[in-house]
């Protein structure tokens, strides 16, 4: 609730039309698409993830919402506490992997001193270039529900990493270096009326859309595509399938598109798992009919 | 040396030219701006400092980069650890404040959960538009140093807000509420060959323009200007005044100029501290000769 009240707080203040009133996941400055986000150790990643992984996420994360906007990266500020040598060494390492692998090079930021013990909290701001970057409050009703990417894997392989269970690498993987969908997204842009990356979860991002545009939305369980590995890991049934949409750290990319941009959309590889209408709020359907959404639609902050 | 090692790999990645090196207060990409910093609890502020004295530091921290390359400020994006509810509050009470005086838009960032008891490591990017911003590498031979604003106040009022001393609210306003030179910053850089912004200290920031355009550096001491509260509060003598030049957190900006420009210089209010020559390092004089350089220039990590 304080919460809440914070980030009411901070959208009076976000009056530029650029803001979008902090409703979208970059803000929008003409042709530039600018975004921010931090990852906390102990709450965005575990202290015991490989410092290289960490590096990968920092940038994947921003990198995404890019994607988001249909942007092209023209660079990334770091903001980064200094406080383990060794951790900061392998830290370097995988930010000059993660740069390299999309191309993105390093604006400037700022290396501060951290209290020893301290919890890190690592910041990145992404900058990219979008000649038509979508809005989130775009949707509009008859647009359809389109998903790029996979959903849930990230949530099983962060139940390996917390060594909850045993599963495969590429579990892992999806965890710890997300891949962020920049080719994918630039592709689906001029298609969609609106457009979002999955971070927080499949139902909370979608029910932002809709909440933006002021929609209804509902979703097809049984349309969300699920990896082999993940279907092996965690089964099929209906408490699977939402597990793996309320999991989070996806970076998949939805969005809303009319039915006339759908051979478009298609053709980048996304596929259809719901629509928007009139109304408020989700409705999730699968093969056996309406289901009860689940206490939880994702994580409220991530 | 661990950490010269990490900002070194990071100047590896900043190949591209609006990078500039890493050696300046922002990146310059065509006419816009950027820069990106933290300021950590227990680092850069203290854990009792006022929270809206710490989101107007945060705030003026980022816009006295953006004053030293001569930019008008665009917006910003906030990277903020909600932790506690109060303190959350005053702090979004102190944004507001900053923001208007400044009169600056929130356009975007992150608010994320911070763990119980964390030191808290806020960022904040900032954008702004310059014509034609200065480089730190820029300053040649027979260029003045000149500087506007002030020295030391900050410095003495962190020992006030420490409470190793009673002091004036004037000196402990300079520590808590800095005030960036937006405007002079813009009148300076058409006229500046370097300019940087004070946030380590006069000398180490001196010589750091220095180094970036391979020239040496001379100040003289006693033409630094001091504030009749910060004469009253610490004294006049060679000890008080290397404290001044060392001290940091003053978000002054100093710059090269050359001979031809000075009235122009003048006319803003700067004053000539010193001056630049072929060389490297640093030469420091006053009323009495040669000043031995002290242990230490200001912060190595501001």
């Amino acid at each position: 609730m304080a919460e809440a009240d914070f980030i009411a707080r901070l959208r009076a203040l976000a009056t530029h039309p650029a803001a979008r009133g902090l409703m979208d996941d970059a803000a929008v400055l003409g042709d530039l698409v600018l975004t921010h986000d931090m990852i906390v150790e102990g709450v965005h990643y575990l202290a015991t993830d490989p410092p290289a992984d960490v590096a990968w996420k920092l940038v994947a994360v921003n990198l995404s919402d890019l994607a988001a906007k249909g942007a092209e990266p023209v660079g990334v500020l770091l903001g980064y506490p200094l406080r383990d040598a060794s951790w900061d060494a392998a830290f370097a390492d995988g930010l000059t992997v993660a740069l390299a692998r999309f191309a993105v090079p390093l604006l400037g930021g700022d290396t501060v001193s951290a209290p020893v013990g301290a919890s890190r909290m690592l910041g990145m701001t992404a900058i990219g270039r979008s000649a038509d970057a979508p809005d989130r409050r775009g949707a509009r009703a008859g647009d359809g529900l389109w998903l790029v990417g996979a959903i849930g894997d990230a949530a099983a392989g962060l139940a390996i990493a917390r060594g909850e269970r045993d599963g495969p690498d590429a579990l892992l993987a999806a965890y710890r270096r997300p891949v962020p969908l920049l080719e994918e997204g630039r592709a689906l842009a001029p298609h969609a009326s609106a457009m979002a990356d999955v971070s927080d979860g499949l139902l909370i991002d979608a029910t932002r859309i809709a909440a933006a545009s002021r929609l209804s939305v509902t979703i097809d369980l049984d349309a969300v595509p699920r990896s082999p590995a993940l279907d092996a890991f965690a089964g099929d049934d209906r408490a699977a399938r939402l597990a793996a949409a309320t999991g989070g750290d996806d970076y998949a990319l939805i969005l809303a598109a009319p039915p006339h941009a759908a051979a478009a959309v298609v053709a980048t590889g996304a596929i259809r798992i719901g629509g928007f209408v009139a109304g408020a709020g989700l409705t999730l359907f699968d093969r056996d009919g309406a289901v009860p959404l689940p206490d939880r639609l994702g994580w409220e902050h991530g």
